[in-house]
């Protein structure tokens, strides 16, 4: 296929995008293009020009004879703080608060290009971690790792509260939740996360901690190490939370039933990024 | 912000194909890069061009003065016989039989890859229609809705199996398991789907196809019209299925638990992007 550096540029800048966090060796492109490899080169300066100057991401490169192309998502700070401006402006919105001071936010989890969004700045904050597994525990928070996944490449783990014989030999801890002091149960399928993994945990909601908790002590079962914990939104308010280590987009307080009100401010997750 | 042809392009590629089925009027790209719209038709003309020879998918464009381009999902049937041809090799590998003659497939939903691509394949057959919402089962089908919606530019809606008080009202159903023959109860948040909705449904695994059924009958509570049923893996033996109009990747016959051995072949769906 004999193209022009123009044509060569559409192609290389999808294929660089849905492929992030992978090394494409640049002899893929000399070999597609019938081009030489300094051709490549500078095509390749110039998408990652672009990428720097617009904020969408790294574009790192490798030279050599195995020299290579990867694409790293990372958020400028700026488009970091648009995402986080856009998610509270929609949690605040409507009429979200259930009973028992619980948020509505299916919708959100649903929405993917909120999550899309999303994705990119978690991937930002642990991108330069080494990570093998995103881990989730179902159902809500599963949206989300998919987003994280994509972006860092990895696969996801979906912790369950049910036991379904359709994953095969599986590992579970009770833990006690933090907010219903109930105990209760969580399984993971020893096949779906590979011993010693170095693992980032999301989810959709924090509150007393009590999941988390059982999530990173399910882990030891797996001689995973947590990477990191991230999370759309926090309860500002819960004392004697059993987790500090976190990261969280927004914070909610003040969550008034009666009134129907409640308060969201940012989480500590740009602080995480500025101070990178 | 002043760039060259080459440059524009690097930044319209990432633009429009992170954000498929929404038409980006040409005048975003004529405000940002202050340039003549015809500059940006021609720019367009050059993505369409690339995207068409190499089966990426469709740019459409509108001519006028709110003329713009959507890039529409739609791979090539090259494309779409190399996906499932990986997903058969992949099926096929390791050992998936799970007692009672499931197989597991957790890995394949966790694969972040896999899902863009079967993403893709998916919103090939149904781009055409119009869709609403991406319905799925939890817990097992939401990272396939995540992908296919995605790709659809629309919400993804997940019905749940327990009912869970972080949701607000819902409409839940019985239904008889297939496979089972239990009655299990089925349950959708009202908030999560519009009354009226145009909605395609989608879940890794059919068998007797009575959670499908399920499904349909919920859909009914809602005034919404299902326009397509897509499954990952069907099992080809099942007599008296319920639901017939539905398309699938692969199919898995002889399943003998003993031997540990199942055969798997192509489903219907390369029929249904041929024919089209």
């Amino acid at each position: 296929m004999k193209y022009k550096r123009s044509e060569r540029l559409v192609y290389m800048t999808q294929h660089l995008i849905t492929n992030p966090n992978k090394l494409i060796p640049l002899t893929t492109y000399v070999d597609k293009f019938s081009q030489a490899k300094s051709s490549i080169s500078e095509d390749i300066r110039i998408i990652k020009d672009v990428f720097n100057a617009e904020g969408l991401g790294i574009l790192q490169t490798t030279a050599g004879a195995n020299g290579g192309a990867m694409f790293i998502p990372k958020i400028s700070v700026e488009r970091a703080e648009m995402i986080i401006s856009e998610f509270k402006e929609d949690l605040e919105s409507s009429e979200r608060l259930l009973p028992g001071g619980y948020l509505y936010m299916s919708d959100i989890m649903g929405n993917p290009k909120m999550m899309n969004d999303i994705g990119d700045l978690i991937a930002t904050m642990y991108g330069g971690l080494e990570i093998d597994s995103v881990v989730t525990i179902a159902t809500k928070g599963i949206s989300l790792a998919n987003a994280v996944a994509r972006k860092l490449n990895v696969p996801v783990a979906v912790i369950r509260k049910d036991n379904k014989v359709t994953e095969g030999s599986t590992v579970s801890i009770n833990y006690v939740s933090g907010s219903t002091r109930k105990i209760e149960t969580m399984v993971l399928s020893k096949r779906t996360l590979k011993e010693g993994s170095r693992v980032l945990v999301v989810d959709d909601f924090l509150r007393a901690g009590g999941s988390i908790t059982g999530v990173t002590n399910l882990m030891e079962e797996f001689n995973a190490t947590v990477v990191g914990v991230s999370v759309l939104v926090e309860a500002k308010e819960v004392a004697n939370r059993r987790f500090n280590d976190y990261t969280s987009l927004l914070k909610v307080s003040e969550i008034d039933e009666f009134n129907e009100s409640f308060v969201v401010e940012e989480g500590n997750c740009l602080d995480y990024i500025t101070g990178k």
